[in-house]
């Protein structure tokens, strides 16, 4: 992302790839790098095969998470970070682990059917024998899983056809190495287009707008792309960033084993 | 577009946006245009608000499509044209005329509760008095409604914050006028970044691979974004287009007010 700023610093927009690398870590941190200059930020990856493309069966493509990210002035910045799957493996993960039935339209078993036990999605994607998680929008095209497929093909492009990477199901973690991913970075100086003040102004007044926009009955609030996260972080900042307890024993666990205090 | 393949051409890669335009035809379409020439082509366009954001009830976006292009080798190009709703406003006309129920996750009403009465949904729409349709991913969080709601801001950001054009709700048709729209075109020259041929190639891969991937029980085949539309394009090419009943009567009416036979 950096190489990718420097580019668009001297001629007003760039892309760049990387291939054969591994854990992307937050696809919206690199998104928002090019904010302080007055750049938006584009970032992709694609990762381990878990998703499973409309009318099929068997997993071929990652959540493959695409994040944008433009400034405002007053206003934070709109920083939009998601898989294209409907949610990521870590939300099965957590109705497994509460024994809860998966809503319809998240996963579908290895026979493309749609699939509600936690337990046996988990261990079909372990094991590969067909079934995974659903595109955003979920089963069939009823209610656009088929857009979802083809945003995370897109993201499969981008990142590895245009690097020559890997791609689709090839990307499997293996229990020696982690899956060779590849990634997509892109920078747009803003004064490339318009006054940079102006654009952040408006860009203010549309965030303003629809955090300010009435809610739904029993709903608090219209929320835009990165606010909640941003709440969150100050959150941390002043209280402290909570550790669930299985990961402050795992910590002390590891700090035990190799003589480091916490 | 052409503007934007131009400057492609001797940089690189290369955007632009068009401001206070009228309606945009396809959006594929103009993503296609660069495909010839070996580029990757973007195009996306804002349109007249009847999107509801996540948690909202007034429609503050348009279906704000989204479109992307990648050439192959033998296989069809891959073109990606999709509402960032989950339907668009045709589909919901389709189930007022055939006096059908909406599928739950389709639109909200006035308070931003489901709505499933799609004469209803389309009163509140002409009227602006509240409630429409819901992004993709559907109603709250749960299907991931709020990712489809983040995209179609993205798409206002990228045609109208850029270009200093009307956004949001300011986007509206009148009885007198179309809606100030603004549109977002981009071209990437594949070579670039890699070799053009060996591009092609593993894009041939991809789409042969998901092609032919096993279907779901029940489903004859898994498709790539774009390969419908062009086999309806050459069934079009041999037998004609079909043309509705209707659509011929009005066409056949307007040749006779001023004179023009079939």
């Amino acid at each position: 992302m950096r190489a990718v700023m420097a580019k668009a610093r001297s001629v007003g927009t760039a892309f760049g790839c990387v291939r054969d690398s591994n854990h992307f870590g937050i696809a919206g941190f690199y998104a928002m790098m090019p904010l302080s200059e007055d750049m938006i930020g584009v970032a992709m990856t694609n990762t381990a095969a878990l998703g499973v493309p409309t009318f099929g069966r068997m997993p071929m493509l990652g959540t493959n998470p695409l994040a944008f990210a433009a400034p405002a002035d007053e206003e934070g910045a709109f920083v939009l970070d998601m898989s294209t799957m409907v949610v990521t493996r870590g939300r099965v993960e957590v109705y497994d682990r509460q024994a809860q039935a998966l809503p319809e339209g998240w996963a579908v078993d290895e026979k493309g059917q749609s699939a509600t036990d936690a337990e046996h999605v988990l261990h079909n994607l372990t094991y590969q024998v067909g079934g995974g998680i659903l595109p955003l929008g979920g089963l069939g095209e009823m209610f656009g899983g088929h857009k979802g497929y083809g945003l995370a093909v897109m993201v499969d492009v981008l990142c590895a056809i245009l690097s020559g990477g890997a791609f689709a199901s090839e990307i499997a973690d293996t229990p020696g190495s982690s899956a060779r991913v590849s990634h997509f970075f892109g920078a747009m100086r803003v004064d490339a287009f318009r006054d940079t003040l102006a654009f952040r102004r408006d860009m203010d007044e549309l965030l303003r707008t629809l955090r300010k926009a009435e809610p739904a009955e029993g709903q608090n609030q219209v929320y835009v792309a990165g606010q909640k996260e941003r709440e969150h972080e100050a959150t941390c900042m002043r209280d402290g960033v909570p550790v669930p307890t299985g990961v402050l024993e795992e910590i002390l666990d590891i700090g035990r084993t190799y003589g480091v205090s916490l």
